[in-house]
């Protein structure tokens, strides 16, 4: 069961992913990635889909073209956790190598 | 350059395909799949890109743990034309093999 992180944690985590944004009424974070084409956006999420089953913690997303807009939030516990933080950290680095 | 369809071909396209739905503020056709899990809609997802990318048209696509929301559209005619036709039969195809 993952716990909610409390108002200290969650803003330590929005520090640490400057280009996320925070939506409150979710208590979700969201970003916009933009590639060169089709075939790079879907090659990033196939890499993200791979990690994000090991982690079993989905992003809600979606791609329009060359876009891949991407949230992320805990069911479980309605609302950002320690899940979020990790899957946010790996799809950081994946961008930043691709 | 893709042709909007005409009245007469959009109506064999709504009644060839009858689970999706017509979105006529967009005119666009609207499909939503449901699989076992991730993994299995990740899968879909990968193997209809595969597709989208050899057609060059590319669905709108989001996804939710096991479900996958596809609309279909073409930007260059602001509306459907038979690229979005061939799509969706394709998709239905590997949807029905899934």
């Amino acid at each position: 069961m993952a716990h909610k992180l409390g108002d200290e944690a969650r803003a330590a985590l929005l520090a640490r992913f400057p280009d996320w944004t925070h939506d409150p009424a979710r208590d979700a974070i969201q970003r916009r990635f933009q590639f060169a084409d089709f075939a790079q956006a879907f090659g990033f999420m196939a890499s993200v889909a791979i990690i994000a089953e090991k982690m079993d913690h989905h992003p809600e997303w979606s791609n329009v073209y060359n876009r891949v807009d991407i949230l992320l939030t805990t069911h479980d516990c309605d609302g950002l956790s320690e899940r979020d933080a990790r899957l946010a950290e790996a799809i950081e680095r994946l961008a930043g190598s691709a």
